[in-house]
Order: C-alpha cells, then sequence, then structure tokens
C-alpha cells in the first residue's frame, strides 16, 4: 500500500520579535493543526526578519515548493510592516491601493481618520483577492497559492477561519497516541519493525522527561483509522512485552 | 553612524512533530535570546520534517549563509532520528561510530544494555567535536559552524550551556520596550521617523489587543544603551503628543 500523494503547505512567519525572541509564535501551532484537519500536511516552516528580501526568497521557494503557502505578520500600519510590498515583488506585480480595502477602513475609521500610514494597509499587489478580517478591518489578501495573514494571532485566525472553505486538502490526517515509561533505546528495535510492518504510517518517538523518570510518547499518524488501530493494539502488546505499561496520553 | 556587521546563526528545528502540531516549540525563543545575550543575531529558522533530503537541503544553505547554525532534534536511538547521517551527508563525510561516545554511553547504561538502537546515538560524523549530554550522556556534535543538538528542551539547554564558551558573538544586543494603548496607524508616521532619525537602531511596532483595546508595543534594539535610551526619550514625547501615556512594558 502506497501513501497518497499529500497536499501540503509552508508557513512562513514573518517577524523580527520571532527572531529575537522577545514574542512566543503561536501561528505556526494553530495553523499546523487547522490545516491537518483539512488534509493538508504542513510540510516547512519558516521564521524571517522583515527584509524584503529575505520576504521574496522566502515566498518564492515555498510557493514553488507546496500547494499553499500562509505567510504571518508584516501587514500593518507601521515602517516595519513591509510584507505586502514584498510579496508583490516576489511575483513580479504591482502594488496599488485597493479600492475594496480603501472602503473597507474609511467605513472602520472615524472621518479624517484614514492617514496615509494606514491607507499602507490598502495597497494590495495586483490580482490579489482580499482574505476578510472582522477584528480590525485592514484585509489580508491572496495571490495564486499564497495566503498573506495578519501577525496579531486573534486576527490570524479569524482570517483563516474565513478563507479555510477555499482550501482544497486532501482526506484528514489523524492520529493515535500511545505512551510507556520506557526508554526510547529499549523500544527503539521493535518499533522500527512496527514502522517497517506499516509503511502506510508515520510513527514517531517522542521523548520525554516527567519527575526525573524518561518515557516516551509514540504516535501513530495517517488518514486510515483502522490502519492505526491496528497498528496501536501491537505496539500495546510490544510495550507489555517489554514490562511497561501503554499509557493512553503523554502524562501531564 | 553604521551598524556593526553582525554575527548571525540560524535554528534548524528537525520534526515532523512540530509540523503536525502536536508539540509545541520552546527551543527556538530559547535560542534566540540566549544567542542574543552572546552578541549573536538569529536570523532564520526553519522547521523541517524528519527527512534526509530536506535537513541536509536546509543544513547546507544555513551554513553558507550564516556564522553558527544549530539544529535541535532527531539524534535519539529511533528509527525517526536522521540527523547525524544526514549532516554527515550535507558534509560529505563518513558517518562512524565514535568510540569517546560509546565509552560515555558504556558507562551511562548498565552491562548489557548498549544495545544497536544506542549504539546508533554513536554514530557521529567524522571529523566532528562532542558537545556534553550531561542529562542522558548521549552526545550531539559539532561540525564546522553547525551544531547538532537534542530536540528534549532539558537536553538541548544543558547542551548549549556547555558549549556557548565555543561562540565569539558581536557586541550584545539590548532592547528597550515602550508601549502604550495607542492605535498603531496613530503613531506611524512619527515612529517611521523617529527610525529614520536613529539608523542604528532596529525600532519595531507590535500591536496588541487587551481587554477589547487595541495598542502597540515599541521595541527599540541596537547595541548602545546610551543611543536606545535618547530613542526612548523621543518616543515617550511622541506617545504624549498623540495624548497617550507611555507604559514601560505591554499590558499582562
Amino acid at each position: 500500500m502506497t501513501k497518497p500523494q499529500a497536499v501540503t503547505a509552508a508557513v512562513v512567519i514573518i517577524g523580527n520579535e520571532i527572531l529575537s525572541g522577545r514574542t512566543r509564535d503561536t501561528n505556526l501551532p494553530y495553523l499546523a493543526t487547522e490545516l491537518g484537519k483539512l488534509g493538508i500536511r504542513l510540510a516547512e516552516a519558516r521564521v524571517i526578519p522583515d527584509l524584503e528580501a529575505e520576504i521574496v526568497g522566502a515566498v518564492n521557494e515555498c510557493r514553488r515548493r507546496h500547494d499553499y503557502v500562509f505567510t504571518t505578520g508584516g501587514i500593518g500600519p507601521t515602517h516595519d510592516d513591509i510584507t505586502s510590498p514584498s510579496v508583490a515583488k516576489a511575483f513580479g506585480v504591482a502594488l496599488k491601493r485597493d479600492a475594496r480595502a480603501v472602503a473597507l477602513l474609511e467605513g472602520h475609521y472615524g472621518p479624517g481618520q484614514l492617514n496615509a500610514a494606514r491607507l499602507r494597509m490598502t495597497e494590495i499587489p495586483a490580482g490579489a483577492s482580499l482574505i476578510d478580517n472582522p477584528v480590525s478591518l485592514a484585509p489580508g489578501f491572496r495571490l495564486e497559492n499564497v495566503f498573506v495573514l495578519a501577525g496579531v494571532p486573534e486576527i490570524m485566525r479569524a482570517m483563516f477561519d474565513g478563507l479555510k472553505h477555499q482550501l482544497l486538502g486532501g482526506p484528514p490526517v489523524i492520529s493515535a497516541t500511545v505512551a510507556a515509561y520506557l526508554a526510547e533505546g529499549t523500544i527503539a528495535k521493535g518499533l522500527g519493525e512496527l514502522q517497517s510492518r506499516h509503511a502506510e504510517l508515520d510513527i514517531g518517538s517522542y521523548p520525554f522527561f516527567r519527575g526525573g523518570r524518561f518515557g516516551a510518547s509514540f504516535v501513530l499518524r495517517g488518514t486510515d483509522p483502522l490502519l492505526i488501530e491496528a497498528a496501536a493494539v501491537e505496539l500495546r502488546a510490544l510495550i507489555r512485552d517489554l514490562g511497561a505499561e501503554p499509557l493512553d496520553r503523554e502524562p501531564a
């Protein structure tokens, strides 16, 4: 049995604040989980600074390699927000004041408040469709397979929620977890054999350290729940054979 | 005044579990912060799956572009741990059983416990120096400017702590934060002018949303504390001119 051709995505996180350690990104795990539910495998993520050449390079590499690309960050009104012109440059298209975006912001801000800085948020690459922002109105946009989203998590999530009907995934990837207080080195041989017998699944081993004891979580991922459960039954037997107790989840 | 040539690093996070959303990475913010203290700017991070071609490609691109590369994950004993052979391949060197690593593990595991799976952790690219693992002994390694670290945060941190004396940074990057309940669009013009007057600093604007109100944190980063404080004084005055109160930190 061979794995079906996966639908893949990349996430490009744009922001000096993540690279400086100031801000802990939460958009990546969110997108990873939500894409997985849609049957889209997050195959790569990059964190890059607010520099035009870096954005152009990452967007162009990722859009060639993957079915979908999601960028986060850099679409606000301040001088360090350069994602939109950089994505326009990546595609070789003009950046244009978008009348739809202007109308949205005119309705949102009071009279006289739509200043030059805010108007920057209405400059959208030619040919892009807008992505709704129900939180603060300034839209994201989609250009071919690239979705340009806000960095503020509340806004990014609302944008993603509104656009996800546009995405075509494969069969949803599901997983089962079996954990044990068992050294990885003890189970490695049997686990490798289990992986060989179940080539249609991805079996991962993730060590943990809780209360002074080492253990590991074993995650079985695939698209067929029956195949996953069959492998989980074998895995639980393997753990018992090695003298440990299979657990349904990683201990807290 | 021009910025001094920065010493830069990349982090390559190797692991399907981060891309699936199962595990929330904490190694990136840790390394970002610790490298910053040493005067090394984290310039790029990548999250890639446990696939040889991906690891080879990311390591080779990053080691050419940056002074230092740190990989995390994939050096354990299970079938999905393929970082060491992949890094050997990236450098075009052989993977060899390392007598120093064997001696470490022989002392750690009891007699007869150093099985084939655990011996995989002693296979190190030729020419590499070992990186101490005070937690579970199986070492990381350094090959030229690439440091291969464990993925388990406790082990990664202990490894980094032991190796950081090997790193040569520039002047430490320091920062000051000023926050305000002020829309980014209101301050954007003045903030852009502040950035233009202080080209030696990186000024970032990071919007937040707390208790139904929008605000932003402004982060001034550079290497000279006097220049940072001078810009912070101007920034606080700008915020007051716009009718808001400058805060010393982002509200919790």
